[in-house]
């Protein structure tokens, strides 16, 4: 049995004594994979890992890490690879059904070499896929479960052996860590996060002719960071910056700010100063694209716009961005003392204003998004939370 | 030699192949501590850990590990242990200066088994502690040295040797990446705090009269949580709960925030709402304890306060915290339209609203730390940023 495993899959046999060379490898290729896993706090990037190392080591139709949501008391799963990938994404399974769900409640490892003969088994969702045998190892951290590694179908062998089961098991006590500590990091950032959107809002209702403003110039910046080609961070970034573009509000008394009237001079040069205030509140972040977004979101390329008279080379992207989203929600919203403009109307001003107060690039992406009807408030609300939902259930 | 060396101190010779048996043994204590280190996010935790193991496998009088501050080009530590702790706390070293300085440079291990003839060697620090050899491994994070595992001294034995070395460096690979993670994890829990302060303080700058009073009703709460024993967590909560405790402020008419006299009966209701407005705001940072500690700082254990009319059992004991250190505050503060009164004033009518108005428990704590002279507003200003500065460098 031990020839025969061997020649198949390298696997040792059951409870068979290792040879003192295989088990050096073994940990060998777990220190790598301990130090890659705890190389990266960023959710997606560990479950990548450690589903590239599972079907390293143990080769499966299918692998995927579930995840528990312990409110919801069900489990879900943000990656999958392999066969079935496509048959099981977005399924959700209640803690305590099913072979995974037994094991997320028990905490206890299984092989199941005959899923048909388990009463436990629902069979497979519609789809090509047919599930033979299953491997499903709890991911505990801190004493409680989290997750569960999940791996289909043994590859060129019969079954799930003894050896998959403890190779798994060693992986699963250094991938729970792991995972644990990319989720708190994600959720506290998501906190973070949401503290800064019920902030602004918070702000947005003492002048109820702004409301959803904030949301909206959010969501426009994120389509069109997007369509430009932002990468994840930069889109992060810019999330962060439209979310407080109007922050230093915060500083500006009500009077003006809720004024039903056009501001007269006097006035308007006090409401500008929202931009140096909302720069000073963010500056503790740390993060210059953030600062710059805040404060540079009214400059113009023609150097008329405030508060410090940057020119074309000099404007910040971000701010570039966030001016052409809040260009646009500001003309299409309603005033006590005006209408909001209709939006073809209100798109027509935004590229007339390319080249003197809005940036052509910018504006170019606002063109091709606006003509084929992706540049609208639904699609804007639909992409302002976008960002930051990876971080906890998909 | 080999020998020699295994019978003293049980590390392997110079360059000799080891025995797979000891290979494994301690390739299994790294898996172990490999787990432990991941198992947290808390800097303290993470290095109090990895010294505790680096005493383990490599005995010396001394162990320290040094972190990089990159804005000052400098290292500085957290956690010592041994012979010489007391003698080198504090301590900065600058990057490139001495041994760990020069490590940290250029990202190579060093062993110096006589400091003495090193031309870098500096000489000990007053004291009576006297360095003979010291091990010195970089830690690598993406690449970059974030810091330096130092060991001062092999005890039972004349040197360090090159199995210290190995040991010190493949424990070097795993405590790396998990200081790195506890350091993001602060970091980013840090840049949280810090803007939350300067999003409150901002909104504090519409009411002149009120200036410095979050800042000083978080240092009270503080010294008033820690007087009565609470713990870390607990005070994080708390100074998270009174840095939020007028954040509904937010959304409360200038013309009653700032009016310069007494509010009228009507006014005083709107002004009410900012404990309930306050809660809606953090109810996104998913803290009960905040959210009851901004909800309900005006309370009274008699019913009369509000929101809730919440009776002396119900009232949250951060809500309690926050009452004593916010109404301590605003009678010391003068007002347009009436001087702030003398500390000792306050503190007796303090006194006098135990029972009906505060909470006993809480008066007794603030009594201890007045009568003591230790509740200024001084003393509270250095205690407000404490909570948050272990994040950082010491």
């Amino acid at each position: 049995m031990i020839a025969a495993e061997s020649a198949e899959s390298g696997a040792p046999a059951p409870g068979a004594l290792l040879e003192p060379a295989r088990q050096l490898a073994e940990y060998e290729m777990l220190f790598e994979v301990g130090i890659k896993l705890s190389g990266t706090l960023d959710l997606t990037t560990v479950l990548e890992l450690a589903l590239e190392h599972a079907e390293h080591v143990c080769q499966a139709e299918t692998s995927s890490i579930w995840e528990l949501d312990e409110e919801r008391r069900d489990l879900f799963f943000r990656v999958v690879r392999g066969r079935a990938a496509g048959a099981i994404r977005g399924m959700r399974l209640p803690l305590g059904e099913g072979i995974v769900g037994s094991v997320a409640l028990s905490g206890e490892a299984e092989v199941v070499n005959d899923v048909g003969a388990d009463p436990r088994w629902h069979g497979d969702p519609a789809g090509a896929f047919q599930t033979r045998a299953i491997l499903a190892v709890p991911l505990i951290a801190l004493g409680s479960v989290i997750g569960v590694v999940q791996l289909l179908n043994p590859v060129d062998r019969d079954r799930f052996t003894e050896g998959d089961l403890r190779r798994m098991r060693q992986f699963a006590a250094i991938l729970a860590p792991a995972l644990q500590n990319a989720r708190l990091y994600a959720a506290q950032r998501r906190q973070f996060l949401s503290m800064v959107t019920s902030l602004a809002e918070a702000l947005e209702k003492k002048d109820p002719y702004t409301r959803g403003h904030v949301r909206r110039v959010v969501g426009y910046s994120i389509l069109l960071g997007d369509e430009m080609g932002l990468g994840r961070d930069e889109l992060h970034d810019l999330w962060l910056a439209a979310t407080l573009h109007d922050i230093g509000k915060i500083g500006i008394p009500d009077r003006i700010l809720g004024k039903p009237a056009p501001l007269d001079p006097d006035e308007a040069e006090v409401m500008r100063r929202h931009t140096v205030f909302g720069a000073e509140i963010v500056t503790p972040l740390a993060n210059p694209q953030v600062l710059v977004g805040v404060r540079n979101h009214h400059e113009r390329l023609d150097g008329k716009g405030y508060p410090d008279g940057l020119r074309d080379p000099e404007i910040p992207l971000g701010a570039r961005i966030i001016a052409v989203a809040d260009t646009f929600d500001a003309m299409t919203t309603s005033r006590p003392y005006r209408a909001g403009l209709p939006g073809e109307r209100a798109a027509a001003e935004i590229l007339a204003g390319a080249g003197t107060q809005l940036c052509p690039r910018v504006v170019a992406a606002f063109r091709r998004l606006f003509e084929t009807g992706r540049f609208t408030p639904e699609a804007a609300d639909g992409f302002s939370g976008m960002l930051f939902e990876p971080a906890l259930a998909p």
